[in-house]
């Protein structure tokens, strides 16, 4: 039934229908016979660009074959004496059309595919970014400073009706339908914001990189092919994508400021205990707070102004870079914080921070207690619903004695004296995690010790913690964190306006 | 920041820039003339292929700009002496990735598109098709026959904690969220099936056309570019597209067998009175049903089992079709229904249908006055909130008098005897819809006049009426509509899935 418009030159057809035999059956080592073998060969679709003949290979590799379809109609067009191109229209088994557009040389070889361009139909939904979106999911129950705004609420919020997912398929099956919305979500509600949906987190949010094992890691807005960063991922990509405009989450030992790093985001950790974590389901009480995400530094204030504390506002003048936290990061991204701390005119301040290393691991050994005594019963006879690495942290997690966790207890009292003691009514500036989103496949155990060696010291200290985004050399997005005492959280909202503006 | 990758020949960059500089201006004499003027010329995008320098120029003057964006890297590779193939990568304003595809020609008037190939990120889900959508919306409540399976409610049905929409966002605005499932819904979800989500509807289901005036046209899944159908619209659209598997709607005039029809689905408007309405946004009580729409013959079935009272299954044995009613239809649907019906082995039966078009007329009053008895008071300070279409019907609707409508009543009493009487015990083979899905932006009125023909003997008779998917010489989808006695639904749907196993 295909119909073929335009005149093939001898032996393209051929190859057309074999590159179509080849991509229906998976037949991966013909697929990379018929892509030219050059490092400029291009493969394109929604997902981004891949560009030569190994990158497209792997990613074929690894996708696990094409959708079923078949082939309506091709358009043929010689280009040049030994270059054609091939446009069809297909027809998909699971529903819809697609387009490919293919570039062919011909060759000592024969014809092979020098650049391609895919398009299928979107699905209902990404359920790697959301699991329920509406327009909107919830109505706002008022008028006000956030008339008109879309939240984007990650899946430890309770939203009325629903039940709380937490990122696990059978957390989500137990779980009730919550009879009212935790008081954060009702707050930005009656301040005139509708829930666009609910949408993914890390697995009991217990990671930072925003790989959930069960639906996928969302796409980076920001950063094609790149971790989206956790554990509030979804939410984090629902805005740089422009599906929503705040994303609503929590920060327990970076799971807001990493995603705004990797994704070029505006993001808040709040002082803990300054907001409310009522329906909210917990991680690690001692460290949870609620934060949210933007592009803009103007809708970050005033989300702030909605969910905070009222108080007088008096942004930091003192604005410190510490040169040991700069060096835990990538060059890349140490330059570029270095770079951003000069411009806002901080100060160089030398921190002693031989004892960082303990701190971090008192974080995770006191973190890891509270996890499990959160999730440790409902989790002990299902750890084989989780992913590996949240059931590797979790599993670690179950083995930790009291007497452990008491001894952690005692080393981050005393971490968070030093830490505040450092901080005073200064701004400290440092990288919001060690490197710019790793490449997806990535190994990123290393990156992932170095964020915590940055990140847990908001974290250890209850401090408020504000990632504003900044660019690498590369092009890439990266953060900077701005860190100030307890309950200054608006002071560090006023900061981060002021300097946007400036930027404008 | 643009980078460019390999060698452009001269003028193309330049010819390049100024095409994206008319696109962001949306300069359409400037796009026109960049763009090769010629009927073979190509522009495709996940939406579809559009094939001619015409067509193309239509779609960007209907269009109303490009969204904004800037070029991130451009790949440049010369395809023979006056040939190259341009692939950018573009960052969009709103959030997120593209990616462009062009290949170029060189001639007396300088570099020209011969085909281009645009994507963008898809949305956080297609608002022309879904009003809210989850993974799922609503968990299954039970195990049974539809484990698995996934619906796509029209938004007339109650869904507990939800609104109903109606298609009108001033209604919706004002709608209480539903403290219960209607019992339809509920039903499906005690048997297995999940609620997907709540799918679009043409406002207050007055329409067979699919062009919500606020939402959009859903795309069409088995037909690009045309419309979808309605007012079963959303469901539709999102059973042709592979979202949900099951697509729960209303038929008052047509509104299940259309859309199917149109987009080569299985369809089932169930006998007046069958299946409750309870639960379900009233449009014409005295012809309003349930109904569904399935890929598959045997799903369908397998949905009315769970919805239609049970009893014994005796599917009709003799089949006859109508050369008049035939008639009625364009020559290609004419033609595809006589196959259709020859395979089937019907019989050719005269109808003496002089009375056709009063019996239409009559349906049309009697549902006007009672769309306007269910709707007027609401409705009466608010036909401002309605697309012209639909406020067109509703107008018209308000001034029909008490006497106008006993009248209709009368008739339409009339004409179901008559109607009961010649369908009797056999299957009545019809056209489903007087032609194939009009292309989107194309006048319908002749094509929706000749539809009610057809589609008004089931909804005056109150008669089982099943949309079986065909397909035209040129490939379109076009419906064959069986009406058998009432009651006789399981009749019809066993008819259905044993023909279609036949056929695979």
């Amino acid at each position: 039934m295909t119909r073929v418009h335009g005149e093939a030159p001898a032996g393209l057809l051929e190859a057309f229908w074999a590159y179509e035999r080849a991509l229906m059956s998976d037949d991966l080592a013909e697929l990379d016979r018929l892509f030219a073998d050059a490092p400029d060969t291009l493969r394109g679709a929604a997902a981004g660009l891949l560009v030569g003949h190994d990158e497209i290979s792997r990613f074929r590799g690894g996708r696990g074959g094409a959708p079923r379809r078949t082939i309506l109609e091709v358009h043929v067009r010689p280009t040049g004496p030994d270059h054609a191109l091939v446009v069809a229209t297909t027809r998909l088994e699971r529903g819809g059309h697609g387009l490919q557009t293919q570039v062919w040389r011909s060759g000592p070889q024969g014809w092979k595919v020098v650049a391609a361009h895919v398009s299928v139909p979107a699905p209902a939904h990404d359920p790697r970014i959301w699991r329920v979106v509406g327009d909107p999911l919830v109505r706002s129950l008022g008028d006000g400073s956030l008339d008109g705004e879309t939240v984007a609420v990650k899946d430890l919020f309770a939203v009325e009706g629903q039940p709380i997912g937490a990122g696990n398929p059978a957390w989500l099956e137990a779980a009730p339908a919550e009879a009212e919305h935790a008081p954060t979500v009702r707050a930005l509600l009656d301040s005139g914001a509708s829930v666009r949906g609910i949408a993914r987190t890390d697995e009991f949010a217990y990671s930072l990189a925003g790989t959930n094992a069960h639906h996928g890691t969302p796409p980076n807005g920001a950063a094609p092919r790149r971790l989206s960063g956790g554990s509030t991922s979804g939410p984090a990509s629902a805005v740089a994508l422009g599906h929503a405009t705040i994303g609503l989450g929590t920060d327990t030992g970076g799971s807001i400021r990493v995603p705004a790093a990797y994704q070029g985001l505006f993001g808040l950790r709040t002082t803990h205990g300054a907001v409310t974590v009522g329906g909210v389901l917990p991680l690690a009480p001692s460290f949870d707070t609620v934060g949210w995400l933007t592009r803009e530094a103007e809708l970050l204030e005033r989300v702030g102004r909605v969910l905070l504390p009222t108080r007088a506002v008096a942004p930091p003048q003192d604005l410190v870079v510490v040169p040991s936290l700069l060096a835990l990061a990538e060059p890349d991204v140490e330059t570029a914080v270095e770079r951003f701390a000069a411009e806002a005119g901080a100060r160089s301040q030398e921190w002693d921070l031989t004892d960082l290393p303990a701190w971090r691991e008192a974080f995770r050994v006191l973190q890891a207690s509270e996890a499990w005594r959160a999730h440790g019963t409902w989790l002990a006879t299902r750890l084989d619903t989780l992913g590996p690495d949240v059931r590797g942290r979790f599993e670690a997690a179950s083995a930790i004695t009291p007497e452990e966790a008491d001894t952690a207890r005692d080393q981050v009292a005393a971490a968070r004296r030093v830490i505040r003691d450092f901080v005073g009514d200064r701004a400290v500036l440092l990288p919001s995690a060690s490197s710019v989103a790793p490449r997806i496949g990535d190994d990123v155990g290393r990156v992932r010790d170095a964020t915590m060696l940055l990140t847990c010291l908001a974290g250890i200290a209850g401090l408020p913690a504000l990632s504003i985004p900044t660019t690498t050399g590369e092009g890439l997005p990266a953060g900077v964190c701005v860190v100030a005492a307890p309950g200054r959280d608006l002071d560090l909202l006023a900061l981060a306006a002021r300097d946007d503006r400036l930027r404008r």
